[in-house]
């Protein structure tokens, strides 16, 4: 199997289902901005991982499409919820929803796609398994929102530990992975073992994805980043960087800089830099890079639990292709 | 049976469902405003609404208190976005979330709520009739936000007929009491004339209820409203009176009137006694009176369909409070 092409694919499939998920009605005002953010493209990474995972767990993954584009809708609801929250004005680098249009807008479409994406998912007469993806479906939406709001309170927290910050990101990056895994397990009628399996798979891709994603703020490369580099510095987001240097940090002037970065929410530009010197000195790089690497790892392992076939190569495949990336 | 009691008793049981519906948990950044909005009161009418439908079709009301709940919190979170989206400081007497604490947390606060009512909903091993009422969930949840969504696009609108109007309050204030009827008929296994019947019913009280709303913005007794009146002339609000207004007012004065307020998106304090004079002038309160009162007779008459118990007699009391209020 060449997993580009599958992968490729996939994505067609849920191109597809994502422009019949919006009909042509009224108002304007709430279905174009909806079919605005479901055409600005992305990876598409949670659909076609829970299509992958359907495979993986000797489903059929075509037939699952519909299922991955609701939960692709769920995830675009939480971008557009977020980048409102966020004040975000570009997102895949095009406006966001409520600076194109306004916060109102915003915040009705997300509210409008909620719904719709619920009504994507199979009801008991469709499926055998429906009430463990509707299941699924809210509680990683829940987790989502609490992920949200932890990451918004720990922005007055100067006391926020490793653990908070990895629970953070279990809820806010690995639960929506996890959702659409399972959905793809519970999908093909996958057994408790397989369920499992894809859930450390999901939740250890998350972290390692998005520790790795915390380190690229700082050590990408700006050509190909697409963001700022040293934007969750400015923003005084507390990323596994700073959380760790805050445990690490003993130097006088180290502890300065970090105090100066809880105090004001962040630091401006002229200070990356110095940010940067102080993550290298106290080793704080590699400690990101070893981390990703152990939840990376963690994932790989987790899929020897599942029985061999061409999707679960695809599933290593996918985490080699996102632990690689360097930019 | 009293009916007083009988509705004093229905919203006891709703509110201990409220209160188990949020949990002991973290964020309290979250999990605070989704309480606070929760004990803000209100009348629990479609709650209580599906209640009494469901005895009316002969079920059991008592046992769909959960259900009634979760439409109760899905009514509060459309009043927690709305609120952000219109910029209103007060609820029910009481700042509302966005003031009290900041729109990030309004907004997230309202999609937690969404994604635990939708949770309390009945999957198939609890009720034949589970399709149905997640469908009539999430069709009332997507009516609800095309309503606001109008609404908000009437505001710069300055060709609104009375058509749209009717079908604006439609989705935004009748569908989720048709919601709330027809899972209340679908929880008693009613068939499919009762179900007509009491979307009917739900659909009718709504527009009445809503007209009478409009009404009492300015002709309601200061004292016992509890708003401020004329403050939908204030915000430019496209309601009946004005879109009634607009349809017969011939007179020049009167035109220009109703002309200064579209062009300016509604008028200052200064100007309510003359528009009150200008809806007097021209028989639009009249016309708003009996308008309501149609609907509320169409509302009685779905009745008449039903196999008479002391729940349609019960209905039939709801509606008679509604339609007397002059407040």
């Amino acid at each position: 199997m060449d997993f580009n092409t599958k992968y490729q694919e996939f994505v067609r499939l849920i191109e597809t289902e994502l422009e019949k998920a919006v009909p042509e009605k009224k108002p304007v005002s709430l279905y174009e901005p909806f079919r605005y953010i479901l055409k600005g493209g992305g990876k598409r990474i949670r659909p076609v991982l829970s299509m992958i995972a359907c495979g993986a767990a000797g489903g059929e993954p075509e037939k699952m499409a519909k299922i991955g584009a609701a939960v692709e809708i769920l995830h675009n609801f939480t971008l557009v919820h977020d980048d409102i929250m966020d004040d975000s004005p570009i997102r895949r680098g095009r406006q966001t929803i409520h600076t194109k249009w306004n916060s109102a807008v915003g915040i009705l479409t997300g509210d409008l796609m909620v719904s719709y994406s619920c009504r994507m998912l199979p009801n008991h007469t469709e499926h055998r398994r429906c009430n463990e993806i509707h299941d699924l479906f809210t509680r990683g939406y829940i987790e989502v929102c609490e992920g949200q709001g932890f990451d918004m309170d720990f922005n007055n927290n100067k006391n926020v530990t490793l653990d908070d910050y990895l629970m953070m990101i279990t809820k806010k990056t690995s639960w929506l992975l996890i959702t659409a895994t399972l959905c793809g397990g519970h999908f093909a009628l996958a057994d408790e073992e397989t369920i499992d399996a894809l859930h450390d798979y999901a939740l250890n891709l998350g972290l390692g994805f998005q520790i790795q994603d915390d380190l690229l703020d700082i050590s990408a490369n700006q050509d190909k980043f697409g963001k700022k580099i040293g934007q969750d510095i400015i923003e005084g987001k507390k990323t596994y960087l700073i959380v760790k240097a805050k445990e690490k940090a003993k130097m006088k002037a180290d502890v300065e800089l970090l105090d100066k970065f809880f105090d004001n929410d962040g630091l401006t530009d002229e200070y990356i830099p110095q940010m940067k010197s102080l993550f290298e000195r106290n080793g704080i790089l590699e400690d990101a890079e070893n981390e990703s690497a152990i939840y990376f790892k963690k994932a790989k392992a987790s899929l020897e639990l599942l029985e061999e076939n061409d999707y679960t190569h695809m599933l290593e495949w996918l985490l080699n292709s996102l632990n690689k990336r360097a930019y």
